[in-house]
């Protein structure tokens, strides 16, 4: 029998994936299990991207060129980006498998086996995951629930730059915070990529899902850094077309998109049905966001405001994407969910969360966190936090 | 300016579309291109894979399962598999996006980096990339065109081995050569992996892709070998559907399946429409097979006895998939290949054809072959050999 490699081995496996095999027995014994932990949204695609599957008259479905479909890629430069406000042209684009492929180049381009990346912690765990496979090193800048998990002071990057420092990595809005940066904490951002000369890899997947009335500022704005910016964005996440896989990497770095292109080439081509519906979603009106936007506030503000009325919870509201990270008075949140989907019922139905560890690097933080989303329909959030509360009570790891 | 990684820009470019802008260029001035350099079948796609992307009724498109659709992890095992004699659970499998992906994972599973892997040159240039990306050394098995390119004397592998060789990585049919492996060859090799302890991974994409009457012998099938093979395989080239990007890895190796669920999870999900797409393939009949098979035994017959009657070429016989390594009389193909772009037509039409040289690993080997396609139908590969035949003869760089 040969074994298997030393990386193969130690590749960190999905932490938030860890409790499912608990909420499929819990499922096994009849009980409905509302599903906070689950970042899949129940929302519509827009229906000029379904149309498009539809439409699809080829008789066969070939490769693509691996930049993705030019049609696609001019859509993308004109219809969306374009309106915006992000100038770009063609060039800059490349069509990636969904906003995965994106993050893993833009690693990848920015950096050596290795090299450090700074991230703001807590971050989306497969940034750890995608760093692992490059055999780089994350270093988290700490920011604080209680300051809604805002950039910190500068001078935390400062003391965080070492030599082998090549890229911040960022999530704005963020997964799993929600969080939206300001245009100055960006600006402040931008000053220190500069000055040191570092990547600012932009992962901007949940851009049109942000609630405040100050919009979105884009890394790819900041005056006079376009030679150190990598966008990571999705089209699929963007209209609800998770499953579609597509998305892309954007920059003005020539050397960036050389590089991404010979990556893009290794694996020929994305999905090409993907891309198609992508094609449709770019026709999709105005009022689709909108409806969309208004959904998720008024889910947004029913869980939020639900939370922080239990005793010893507390969460900031977030201002974009679909999650918010509560602080809950356990003792361990992984303990606490494992518990509840093993023992704690009303009604024979069940409430799961994310333990939110894993979204920290720092050992030890986060492990009274959990990440909770608000992607289900109001009725089911109701009786989701009101058996997240009673099960507070219950929890024999309570710390209130 | 931020400077890309050392890894990026070392990344090799593809070899094969380094003639592309050159092909551009003529059919810029309106010149007619036959590509003889693609394997880009025309074949359609069974109408039932068709048919289930355009009854796809869901109102989203969200995530599958990291591993894949249930339906299609069942269908693939019980209706594919199970028919053509390969013997698998539902968790000895996982879609991958495509064949690209499982290459991708299955060098990753089987080596650390610095680790050594044996292919048989001429090899799929992406191999090669895939390699460098994963830090490994591919150690060439030279093999001869006028013997078919079949697998040496076991002694070549025993030389080529030291205890920082993982895997031997095979193609069976091959691209580039379409060199099918006897049952006898495949045990030889199996014998090999057993005794060194070596992963067998085996890239069988092009397995519905052979013409001859001995039947295809899967590396699944060698017995004793369970826990060394891990099979590389596609479902979208299969059927004509290469754009919709849905393969698989398969193997009985536990450690390997939960190593690779992890490098599944990382990236979310595979295509899903490409999935539906993949489901509706499984109920392709028969006929569908056997119809392609005999379109490209027409093709392949016609092109290889007019291939070899040009003076001063030779190619033997492919049995599977649908390209050959021609040996030319010229002094570099590459050369030649670029210079037909440039200069040679006739009735303003001319010939492309894709160098051999990056199939190779030794180097200077391969200068004078060429792999050439039969994609094309069999009037439009009439033309293209004429023009070819013509070209060799008035190229100033001939051999003969």
């Amino acid at each position: 029998m040969a074994n298997i490699s030393n990386k193969a081995q130690q590749m960190p496996a999905s932490a938030i994936r860890k409790l499912v095999p608990f909420a499929d027995a819990a499922k096994k014994e009849g009980v409905k299990v509302y599903h906070l932990n689950l970042g899949q949204p129940d929302i519509k695609s827009p229906a000029c991207a379904l149309e498009a599957i539809k439409n699809y008259s080829k008789e066969n479905i070939s490769y693509s060129h691996s930049a993705g479909l030019m049609e696609l890629r001019q859509g993308l430069v004109e219809k969306y980006y374009k309106n915006i406000g992000i100038d770009i042209t063609v060039d800059e684009l490349i069509v990636t498998v969904a906003g995965s492929e994106s993050v893993n180049l833009a690693l990848e381009i920015a950096c050596d086996p290795g090299d450090e990346v700074l991230v703001l912690e807590p971050f989306y765990t497969n940034y750890n995951t995608f760093a692992f496979m490059n055999e780089l090193t994350l270093k988290a800048i700490p920011t604080d629930i209680h300051k809604g998990f805002q950039i910190p002071d500068i001078e935390e990057f400062e003391k965080a730059i070492t030599p082998k420092t090549k890229a911040i990595l960022i999530c704005n809005p963020g997964n799993p915070t929600g969080t939206q940066y300001s245009k100055e904490s960006m600006l402040a951002l931008g000053e220190i990529a500069r000055k040191h000369d570092l990547f600012l890899l932009s992962d901007e997947v949940y851009r049109e899902f942000c609630y405040t009335d100050e919009p979105h500022f884009s890394a790819m704005n900041i005056p006079g850094l376009e030679q150190n910016v990598i966008l990571i964005d999705s089209v699929s996440k963007r209209y609800n077309l998770c499953g579609a896989r597509i998305g892309c990497i954007v920059s003005h770095n020539k050397d960036v998109m050389t590089a991404a292109m010979k990556f893009a080439q290794a694996r020929l081509c994305s999905p090409v049905l993907g891309q198609y519906a992508a094609i449709g979603a770019l026709d999709t009106p105005e009022s689709y966001f909108k409806e969309v936007k208004e959904e998720y506030i008024r889910r947004r503000d029913y869980m939020i405001d639900a939370l922080n009325k239990i005793e010893g919870v507390y969460t900031p509201l977030p201002m974009g994407a679909f999650y918010t990270i509560a602080e809950l008075p356990v003792d361990d949140t992984e303990k606490f969910a494992k518990w509840m989907l093993e023992n704690f019922r009303i009604d024979n139905e069940t409430t799961m969360v994310t333990p939110a560890a894993s979204f920290y690097k720092t050992p030890g933080k986060g492990k009274n966190h959990a990440r909770i989303a608000y992607v289900l329909e109001i009725d089911a959030l109701k009786k989701a936090i009101h058996i997240l509360e009673e099960g507070l009570k219950a929890y024999p790891g309570r710390t209130l």
